[in-house]
């Protein structure tokens, strides 16, 4: 094209920041008929979607993507499905843009309290899963944001295809075009651009591998809502019920291994290590999980479980592998999740109020649980109804985002002619 | 000295990363009995402060500081006591830590809530005045954070003396001395340091001029509490009441001079600005306010107000200089306030319920007003006890920052053995 990248993105930019000034005042009627006509349209598009989706399945075979790309790059008719299905779902979501909360009296008189609004411009940058074009834009959508998604070259005619049933949902509401706006260049200089343009976009959510994240985070001149690791761990506490504590170590590892809310190190107190890590030992045996344990553990469970090294209490296997260290007590177990943790969610077992007041207080983590399983700590889970990433980091949005971490609250006041003294 | 700055910065990092663990979990007796003995120290050290000041002072006359400078940096009998005030002040808001809400039981049967938790390690970056060293260490240790302030090199003996009292005050109280660290090099490169080890500090806050703030927020590699321009507006609609108008306008322009929330244009309806306009320039005239209008405000008020230039609109004066721009709808007042302003504060004065309602939603600031002064934007008058500062960003904090503002929240998840099906 004869435009540049950087004159095409700043387009972008401008056309996006004033969009968003529409979608931010726009009724939570007309937002959720944009996302139902936005559904009807994926519905009748099913055709278009699948030939746009075989363009990229065979550039991707051509350019030698591995089976697990092409997987996550595949526009399934149930894939299809979801897509619809999650529009719906976040249709009928409540609206938290306008609402106003704790209006409260001051001596000098006037009332002051908050009201939600939207971020204003939230730039997606996201690897193969076409899916995530629908998610992110409906809940950006919701929220009373506009949107730029910059998805994988890999993706780029699925992409287009599904950004064009947004573009019907958008016109039959009534809003602009510029609410959603799908990068149309796969050249790299336009990432770095999105991530660099604070006059037009207020925040960044990238989503895929730990190096994207970890780049567009070193780079960006404006604010990252990010996710980097899940090194989640459950202690079983010495009085902890030994039945709960196996239904727990059990599920929070074997129940999925991919997910980042999936146990990777398991933490034993001393005084109950001899009760339940045999009977856990064999469970995850019988599940083919491979076991690295610490010295104690070793000496307990003896050909069941190699020998850990330092890496291991600091890794995320995301597979069939489980690190254990057997501790002396809750400050050991408390410093070690600090200390080797991602922040994202660690759990305690245990019958023991005072100590699992010390663990929920103690433990430095987005989600802190007690008699739960770790891979509960997801948006669908915690009542958010979606889930645009889980954030490790402490400012602004923190755990599970759901729609709520996409706005903001401004101060408003009331007053009858005051003035300040 | 032979340790290297950056070692330097790493030894201070390293110590307040362990401090601000045991600080978190302070109790509120242990956290208000530091502040109380710290203002108790600072009394019996006014002999000390004054000395240290006096060469703090004696070093900035000869380097040439100008009296503004220098007055900003003197430590009077009467600073001293505002500083002993401000920590009791401090000691009696309420904690926010540790407060839990809206635990909710969720169709899976978990009981998901929210836990409200210090950010961690706050940096703080400021210029001459040391009464911030006291303002930014109570705060932080109120909302059980760990502490390290860089104040100017100009201030170093009075910085340090402070200091000196907050460590009696710590001591006294059982926590750790490196809850507060006050940086003693005045090499610059400590904040080139500072504002990059995000293993060691959480957040910087900067207070000081609008370059300061620019160049730490560019250069930083942690996230930033800020606040660069003031350029706060009043608008007068057609539908205020006269009375009203008159007295807000002024309050906002003349209170105070220099304050960020202090009104900077003027935006009057056409409607209504023959009858408002003239009785405003007399009162601006009497108190010695020059004006600067558009075409039309200098055809309305003649000889009182000269031609206003584009970069007037985007002038934050801190001084007693006014615009004033007549426009011809709530929507052209909207549309001047987003474009030209800094979204921090601003007024609509109106007895029309929908246009305020309009105002309300529609102007993008950290505080929209109706029929106030826009002089009331102070966490004093918000009724957050204190402030450490306005932030102008919309994640995280957003408008006036008391202590909540250096909380995050962490998600608690309470089960009985749950697991994930």
């Amino acid at each position: 094209m004869t435009e540049s990248v950087h004159d095409y993105m700043n387009r972008l930019g401008r056309a996006a920041r004033e969009a968003s000034r529409v979608v931010a005042r726009a009724s939570t009627a007309q937002k959720n008929r944009a996302l139902q006509a936005a559904a009807a349209a994926l519905d009748a598009a099913r055709e278009e979607l699948a030939e746009a989706n075989r363009k990229d399945l065979e550039n991707g075979r051509g350019n030698g993507l591995d089976e697990a790309m092409l997987d996550r790059l595949a526009l399934t008719p149930a894939r299809i499905d979801d897509m619809i299905e999650g529009l719906r779902q976040v249709a009928s979501l409540a609206d938290p843009i306008g609402e106003i909360r704790d209006m409260r009296y001051l001596p000098s008189g006037i009332q002051v309290g908050k009201m939600r609004v939207p971020l204003g411009v939230i730039g997606i940058i996201y690897e193969s899963r076409p899916n995530v074009t629908i998610d992110a834009a409906s809940l950006c959508l919701k929220s009373g944001n506009a949107t730029i998604l910059r998805g994988g070259s890999e993706a780029i005619h699925s992409n287009q295809a599904i950004a064009r049933c947004i573009q019907l949902g958008l016109a039959e509401a009534g809003l602009p075009a510029a609410a959603v706006q799908v990068v149309e260049t796969t050249d790299r200089e336009a990432v770095g651009r999105l991530i660099s343009m604070p006059e037009y976009v207020d925040v960044i959510v990238p989503r895929g591998g730990k190096s994207l994240i970890e780049r567009i985070s070193r780079d960006a001149r404006v604010p990252v809502i990010k996710h980097l690791d899940g090194v989640c761990h459950v202690y079983i506490d010495e009085a902890a019920d030994l039945d709960k504590a196996i239904r727990v170590a059990d599920n929070a590892k074997t129940q999925r291994y991919a997910p980042c809310n999936t146990m990777e190190t398991l933490l034993v107190d001393a005084a109950i290590a001899e009760r339940v890590l045999p009977p856990l030992a064999t469970i995850y045996h019988d599940k083919g999980v491979e076991l690295r344990g610490c010295e104690r553990t070793c000496a307990l469970l003896g050909g069941a479980v190699t020998a850990a090294v330092e890496d291991d209490w600091f890794a995320e296997y995301n597979a069939p592998i489980l690190a254990i260290r057997i501790v002396d007590s809750l400050d050991a177990a408390i410093e070690h999740i600090n200390h080797y943790g991602s922040h994202h969610t660690d759990a305690i077992v245990t019958e023991n109020f005072t100590r699992a007041r010390r663990f929920l207080t103690e433990v430095d983590s987005s989600s802190v649980m007690v008699n739960a399983s770790t891979r509960f700590a997801d948006g669908f889970e915690y009542g958010l109804g979606a889930e645009i990433g889980i954030s490790t980091d402490k400012l602004h949005a923190r755990g599970p985002v759901g729609l709520e971490g996409l706005t903001s609250e401004k101060y408003v006041v009331f007053g009858d002619g005051h003035i300040r003294t």
